[in-house]
């Protein structure tokens, strides 16, 4: 895709490992792509000279390889066994609050605790009503807050029974890491929106987003955290080689509501999540694609001499592509893989580009094409998604420029035509394209400036994930059908939530 | 290519046009891959209030879009019709030197001059060696400053006439880009080792290494500097819609020498340089591969059921890898373009990796293997050329992880066995592979670990390129023949040549 | 003093200025010597974008003019037209916790609230502890933070309700400054620890720690806030000309217990503090100091052509030795003011100085002798008051250097014995000079290297205060006497405040 | 003074000591008030390991304590045993070259060399020209620079040979430190413009500005270095005990024309300079005040009760001001030396004053008068000089509001009506309040708004010099007089200078 979604996050933990902080370093990094804004490890260490426990921490704004620079700082700072850490989305406003930096941390009767949150709370506005009658103080405008708040203020003895009674008062979607003094907690809510696996490092265990961050430290993957479960990780577990598992009731649904979106663009393609190979289910999003728009519908009349060419937008989009090509040709439609688009993946602090032609200026800045394949050919481009669509046809329009043949635009998902209340955070729905143009494919062809467009239907999307991933859970697929499985709060103004 | 040869540069200017500072932003961040170390950019502009000519200049360590961060800077400051822009290697050393980031500038008696090159000067110590004994004192170690030192020590009337007098003086490889008060002026050394091409936008000229950053800004290529030409860009150019030309008569060979590695690997594969498509050029290296070492010669014996997969190490070798799965097909050998590798492009300011295994780390933090792509299956990397051979066989250790049937390597270029004197920066020649084996193929393919390991042969590689490229240039191979078309002084030892 | 105290705090508030935050800048600035560690301004401005109040706050480590260096964000981010601000105390230690840079400013259900401290809670760990029992979570390890708590969890209906219940609960030493959306308020304990004085300036009321803070911005004197005073300073105190005032009841002690020390040394000589000029009553010690130690009885035999010199440590103890020569001469014994002391007033972020010698450097980076004023005299050194000791050896050792005839030690204070609970940071009761030496005067003169040690005697020090003060309020010197006016929960160890 | 002249510079060197870089840090520190902008240590060392001497260089803008602030970094960077260092004066404007700040270090081919400057070349154009004519180009808009080229360019054969042969070809203002790789040498122009003395520590020799430098290392002053003295200190001087002296013959003048303004405001008070301390001769120009003006012409009829108090403006007036009143009362006119003015010695990177009344709050934030010891008062202000007048100006206002009975200003030395070529930089000659007046003191006296005013004679000056310093030496009073010892090229327009 190449106008992303935001507000998103990547979390990883490792308990009992001499390198914790290291690793979750590493993990964090695999995890990037989940959150380019700021990043933030919190370390638990016994600290012999002070007789008690404590809780370093290194948060920043920027990339994990930036945040995180300075060997020796790295050495002396994040000390400690078990670490958590955490990734947060890219926003390009000004106003940036230091303070909603995670992992959070806090010291309150029972100790040390920090947690990392990958979601969004759908009763937020009603937890923080309730505790701010009561004169409690904020220190973010993050609803990941709220947990903390309602873990400090529960009266129950025990550390896990008031983990247990505050996650008991949340909704929505979370996918969490805690770490107390002695303990890596990982849950993920009944309805499990967010992905989240366990690990196993050097006899340690680790918990993450994706299995990509099992890969980078050379970790095993076991099992998927499951919705509504409760994973406590503490010495008893190494010792018992199983961590400790509670359930967590499911309020609405009676199964799961795994977000269908990971599959279709953001998860990593070499990850694992819900249980299966991302890469297997995108490639079967290419597969349906080529059974509902066979090449021979899209085009109908290429010259012999000059068979068809499939592009893909790179990187997200390159293996519904492939999928695609292949299933064509084995279905005996002629056409080629091509590279037609090359990306520049340097980035820096900012970008520039005064006025009207900034955002056109911002694709040439990220894309240009290669123009002898180009050139003559009847063009397929295969986009994992689309947003609003003007960058869309900035791309078209440099397309176009190389003089293809023809142009046509296929997408591996139905049109986005609702928000995520869910942890992702698109534009206004009036801003999606499929909603300015009605719903209207020709339309929105028109727009972006191709001979043809055509999506993946609803249906065919739910059936390709399925069909690559057989369990028997299911998914969230509000953002193209409007089915919300929790109910959510709609009065929740951004505005409301500000707190200096 | 994994493991990047340094000591790179990329080059824009521009002349008269009202966004030149940002032009050459643009023009800069598009060239970036030959040269992450550090980027700045000189204008030329006349003060009305102080009744003179200034040369303000931005110049820093870090990637383009970090060094220019702030619209309201970058307006103020780098004010000016006509600018010039330099892009420099990266390189790990802590001892980072500012006063060598280009462009220089100086003031002399005849005004302002500054300069950007992409190249080694190879009679650069005898030119310091001469200086110094005259006293003059130098302001870095590097040896384009001696260009500005010749151009001032001059005694002729005319800048241009003091410009060709020192460039007549200097040997090796020199694509430049030149700034004065009122003209541009663009030298291409008479072997061409470097590319650079002149481009037009909105009437005014502009010249860049590649046309990819003419692409960016919208640009029309118009033709390449010639090796040995000296372009004067001024007002009397604009005017008559024609730069000025002088020549420059080559000391060494009759003809140019092109450096070859520049289709190899190190330009865009949608750049044209040397007067073609590089993504064309790279695509027949594929094709001359296929030729060289077919599929059924590579894999003898692959199930039906599990045709053998051809997978890119990306980005570099994307194009070569599909040139040579399309021959293969066109040949009739049964075989599967794949994504096996994922590549993270996120990149921060440093890379945290104590101990041994920093390198196998950096790999892995790099790429990521596609496991369900890679499973049972007869597995053919394609690579454009491989430097020590360390962390190649630490991707095929990750390949291996992935439980492949076989795994076989072939690039896309010869071994390479010797330095560059002319502008790249290889490692030591004891250190790179094809030395410490010996040049024997079957002790290095032990070595990274594959079941066979194939070059494209020398001639395979100048066919390939001539085919695609059918000017009648020539090409320096000097780093997989040691043929060097231009004498350099051995003697230069980097120490040496370090001052404070 | 040489030797300062540390934990001392400077604040300024100003309501209903168009300048409010520059005005609280130049305020800082003149309080600059009562916290050197950090300086932050809170405002207060209605926005009518936004349809809500607002409190911008600009905080950070650093001397005030540091803090504050730019114009432009000055201008666009502290907007308002009601300002506090507050200073802290300089430390050396390196975990310096930005959470505890004052003002604190959180938003609560009544709204914006911004509080700045100076003094210290004395039953801080009770009331910490209590919260902590029921949940709440603190942001800082500063007492301030526990008065915003119980204003917020106060179930009163108006703010001004709110506030009063929160300061009946807590105890000790606290001058206040705080801003709502829309009032000024400032208090001072009822014991009046600390001093506070209301001004007005173009109209306007504003407070202050000290009354040169009114001098930089030419503001007018009103009075001081009285112990155990409330004055809310809103639209109705400037339409009636007249601020509402509130008592707080003392629970301990049936007066005043305003700080000696302030007079001693710690307040300007320039400021009104307590109703009366320090330079008056710092004279006035010189004076005592001349009564109960005449020249004659500290200088028996000097010759006729060499009378004894007063030199003072600049710049501190100047008035007190101004006012000890002009007394002696009144009584008609010989002496001369010198200047024997010069002061390098120049600082920078730090101090190096390697091994042992480290303190006696650093007492010669900031002092050095006139040698031809000293040589060949009987040197009389008056200061205000001696902590460790230390330094002051080193600084006798200087003048030793310059060959004085005889030197003489005089302090315008009793030796300190004990520590201030009430807003000042001495060291360890057993590093005081006084008792290491069991208060032994001739040991004391021993270790700092003098012919004779003096002291102001404790009754000395009030009748001299008194004198020059004659209001009918009482002084706390309980570091002189170890009479503490309100009990102490002396079980606050530093270490358990510190949370994360 | 208030109004400070800034472009003076303060110069430090050490040779063959453990601790060089550490000496000259305290050493610059002391003389920190001889320049604010920035600071600079070179030192030299053999690096074994690679077999040759090198030059590490630390310089930034800032004061010498912030400049040199990690204690790390400072043990690592400036090893080695010999060491220069050179302060420089503070300006405000914003275009600040980096490549100013000294000493400036080159590597040429007898080896490094670093060199230090306190003064002003009065023949730098015409060099700069010769070397602009040749092609030569340069690093800095500096005149220090061109004794390096020349040194380069000098085709002797010898080191030492090329450094005289350099020395001969420049003319005016200079006191220089240079540090080669075994070498420390230290030169005084012939005419001994500014101060320069050597020094002894641990039996290594060391120079400095003013002996301040010393005494905060606990060195041993020696002796000066002689006008025209070249000082070579090396292997062999600290063998023999005696560096080697070579003699530079003046060109202008038969004698010395040392900075009379040295002793009337710039060197510190606790200084030895020319060979005589400055508060020795600080305190005679208050003596010859006091005969040209005794207080009874100044004050004709004060009342008996309130003697007439004379205060300083503090710090650098505070000797002359005691001068002034011991004088006074020895010639039997009562008056008391009083504190009237409190200084905030607190400064930091800006100041933040908009609009009109920018210099008068300037004035109140550095100044704060004592009231109740100026009220009723007959007031005589000492000040050492004044430049524009406009401070002076507003210093007055101030003290008028504290309701003296009247106020008289007197100076300590003549009217300046002049610039300095020779290392100072004073406003513009129509800026100097006695040009703008015509020299008519009454009309001065209405500007800074006080009763009366009145100057030191110019003879007065140069007989109450003489009489404290009686050495043979003569002084330069250019500023005072016009009367300039050595020609200067007027032509030197600051633009003309400016290169890039």
């Amino acid at each position: 895709m190449i106008d992303k979604p935001r507000d998103y996050c990547g979390i990883f933990g490792v308990y009992d490992h001499p390198d914790a902080a290291l690793l979750t370093y590493y993990g964090l990094h695999s995890l990037q792509h989940r959150g380019q804004e700021s990043a933030g490890i919190v370390t638990s260490s016994y600290d012999e000279e002070k007789g008690r426990w404590t809780m370093p921490a290194h948060k920043d704004f920027g990339l994990v390889l930036s945040v995180f620079d300075d060997q020796n700082i790295f050495k002396n700072e994040l000390v400690g066994n078990s670490a958590i850490g955490h990734n947060r989305y890219s926003t390009t406003g000004s106003s940036k609050n230091p303070a909603n930096i995670q992992p959070f941390r806090v010291h309150y009767r029972n100790g040390n605790i920090a947690i990392g949150h990958n979601g969004n709370l759908a009763n937020a506005k009603q937890l923080r009503d309730r505790f701010r009658q009561e004169g409690v103080l904020f220190q973010s405008t993050s609803d990941t807050e709220l947990i903390l708040h309602l873990i400090s203020h529960s009266q129950k003895d025990t550390q896990i029974e008031q983990i247990l009674e505050a996650l008991e008062q949340i909704e929505g979607a979370y996918s969490l890491v805690m770490l107390t003094d002695d303990k890596l907690i990982a849950v993920r809510d009944p309805n499990g929106f967010r992905p989240l696996a366990l690990g196993k490092i050097d006899g340690s265990y680790c918990v993450a987003s994706e299995t990509c961050a099992f890969d980078i430290i050379n970790a095993e993957y076991i099992r998927d955290v499951e919705p509504g479960e409760v994973l406590v990780i503490d010495q008893k577990a190494t010792d018992s080689k199983e961590p400790t598992s509670y359930k967590l009731e499911p309020e609405y649904g009676t199964g799961s509501s795994q977000c269908i979106f990971e599959y279709v663009y953001f998860s990593r393609p070499d990850s694992k999540i819900f249980g299966e190979n991302v890469d297997k289910v995108r490639r079967n999003l290419g597969k349906y694609l080529a059974k509902e728009h066979p090449i021979k519908e899209v085009i109908q009349k290429a010259p012999a001499d000059k068979k068809p060419i499939v592009i893909s937008v790179p990187d997200s989009s390159n293996t519904a592509a492939l999928g695609y090509v292949h299933e064509n040709q084995k279905l005996g439609f002629e056409c080629k893989f091509e590279i037609g688009l090359i990306r520049n993946h340097y980035v820096g602090r900012t970008f520039i580009s005064p006025g009207q032609k900034s955002r056109e200026q911002k694709v040439r800045t990220k894309f240009n094409t290669v123009k002898g394949v180009i050139e003559g050919r009847s063009v397929i481009i295969v986009d994992d998604s689309i947003v609003r669509g003007t960058t869309s046809r900035y791309l078209v329009d440099m397309i176009r420029k190389a003089n293809p043949r023809e142009v046509h635009f296929l997408v591996s998902s139905p049109p986005i035509i609702s928000p995520c209340y869910y942890g992702m955070d698109f534009p206004n729905p009036e801003e999606l394209m499929a909603n300015r143009f009605n719903r209207d494919i020709s339309k929105m062809a028109e727009e972006i400036g191709v001979d043809s467009l055509r999506y993946l239907s609803a249906d065919g999307l739910v059936n390709a994930v399925k069909e690559a991933n057989p369990f028997d859970k299911d998914y969230c697929t509000a953002c193209f059908t409007e089915k919300y499985p929790v109910p959510v709060n709609f009065g929740i103004a951004k505005e409301e939530n500000e707190i200096i």
